[in-house]
């Protein structure tokens, strides 16, 4: 028999998170244990807390931005052994067999599991995945801050590396937090001239520090004005509505505008606004595993990792709170 | 003294299209003057005359599909000999040195200069355009056919190129109309999988000889729910309002949704629905000169020309009436 799995857990929407065990069966053949030692908190990890996306399952064990070590490997698992260092993040499995997976968009396969949806993640001592998803940490990189990087950084690295950001590019970040902050970093280190937006003028010297070249305001209809044509990549990482045609407006000819953050409004989208420079609009989800191992090397490569406060484990409701309300400068991470 | 140009003038919105004569000027030395044989009636020489998008100025002289022959060429015009027969069409100047001028996309100059918009268009004997606007036509295309691909043609086969869609792909195209029909040859020649959506069912066996492989209603949402994740590049070609969310729903993983059509109203765009699938967005206008080549000489290689109706010029008003029944099957050319 197993040892139960000891977890935090909300027993109802924007409950406090409380003690919970669960007894997680056998080892499926294709999955690895990790044995938690960090967990980050994500956005994602209050949304589904709070029920926002109407798709949470109670008890709720949140977490999704887990370091820790391989202490048990499936039958079936490939390439995990027991002891390995690594990293899971929003996805948790994906089959394997579908056009997405078997062309490298694993990302995007229609039946991947997610780590908090319909299972428990990790705010836990252990928790489980598909062997694919486990990502092993690469020699140089900080563990104790690397949890953040398994779902808010894939999500700002993923969409530079695939839709081919240039180091020849004017790029712009807007909200400078959990996800803004990786995507200042990321951006520098990719050679561009970076612009960080935000609502927030304090934050504009950090912005800096971070590795903006330029800080401007997110919501001043005139600055933004300014920026008419300038930008080639805009990368939204806040969940509130903005003055959509303006950032449009900011887009050079080519320009894209990818949105990562949860924004629940539709966009209204002009035709023309898009017509005239040959402007797009998209999103995306997280990355594939392979994408997370190269952001690893390339956070090793140039020193990046998420600038984090810490927390022990059992100081979960004050660290939920202190992110529920906007205080955390940029990622909180959780220690066993 | 030159000779005065004798063109075709509405002198108020929704007018009356009459004789009328204006003094062109002497020759600006990078231009050429282009005698008129065939000239296409595009849907925008329409909302040009009836001032739909308030930048129309009279006496208004429409007509940017234009075919015939350059009869005079300026001192510092290049590429284009007296004799040579080419096309001119939605613009007529570009400045040449700007970053998208020096970069290839000469159609995404800030400076550009549209062919009916405060100048006087190709319904007319003769007609002028910056040298590099004036594309040769190879051999081997109908000169009396070419007109709509300077125009409806280029706008949908651009997005094919420069969005990179392969011969692998499965391609709607919404709405089988001037710019649709055309983009149904081309797909087809391109070698993808092809769907053709319209509203008129009594369209579909149509569809199919112009090129697509399959039809569906672009208005049943049923229908559309079952086409779901299935396609990876959706060419719209009409102006109307659709059933945005659908038609996103029917985007495969990494699909496109390309609007070419002059849509006015505001499409509301929900982030959820671009990010699991990690969708985009996007539109753009008509195409550099030099796709224009390309883009005949894949027309004479595939033997592709617009389907067309023609009219001589002095019926005008005649072929506009057919056009804004929306009765022309597919395009109107006006033949001197």
């Amino acid at each position: 028999m197993p040892q139960p799995i000891r977890a935090l857990a909300a027993a109802c929407p924007g409950g406090p998170l409380e003690a919970f065990e669960y007894d997680p069966g056998p080892l499926p053949p294709e999955q690895v244990e990790i044995a938690v030692e960090h967990c980050g908190i994500c956005h994602s990890d209050l949304s589904m807390l709070d029920n926002e996306w109407r798709n949470a399952r109670y008890p709720l064990v949140p977490g999704h931005e887990v370091v820790g070590r391989v202490v048990a490997v499936g039958d079936q698992a490939k390439g995990s052994s027991a002891g390995d260092r690594v990293g899971l993040g929003w996805i948790s499995d994906s089959c394997m067999h579908c056009r997405q997976c078997l062309g490298g968009d694993q990302h995007l396969c229609r039946e991947k599991e997610e780590t908090i949806v319909n299972r428990h993640g990790g705010f836990a001592d252990r928790v489980r995945c598909h062997w694919s998803w486990a990502v092993r940490l690469p020699e140089g990189l900080d563990a104790s801050a690397a949890g953040p990087l398994f779902c808010g950084g894939i999500t700002v690295f993923q969409p530079i590396v695939d839709f081919g950001v240039k180091p020849l590019d004017r790029v712009g970040v807007v909200g400078i937090g959990g996800l803004g902050h990786m995507a200042l970093k990321f951006l520098n280190a990719w050679g561009c001239e970076v612009t960080a937006f935000t609502s927030t003028e304090a934050k504009y010297a950090e912005a800096k520090s971070l590795g903006a070249h330029h800080t401007a305001s997110s919501t001043d209809k005139a600055e933004l004005k300014k920026l008419s044509r300038s930008l080639d990549f805009i990368l939204v990482t806040s969940n509130v509505s903005l003055e959509w045609a303006a950032f449009i407006g900011a887009l050079a000819p080519r320009g894209r505008l990818h949105v990562v953050g949860a924004v629940l409004e539709p966009i209204p989208v002009s035709t023309f606004g898009l017509m005239g420079g040959q402007k797009s609009i998209s999103s995306s989800p997280t990355g594939s595993p392979l994408l997370i191992a190269q952001m690893l090397d390339f956070c090793a490569r140039h020193r990046i990792a998420p600038m984090v406060e810490h927390y022990p484990m059992s100081q979960v409701n004050e660290a939920m709170t202190r992110l529920r309300e906007g205080k955390a400068r940029y990622r909180i991470v959780l220690d066993r």
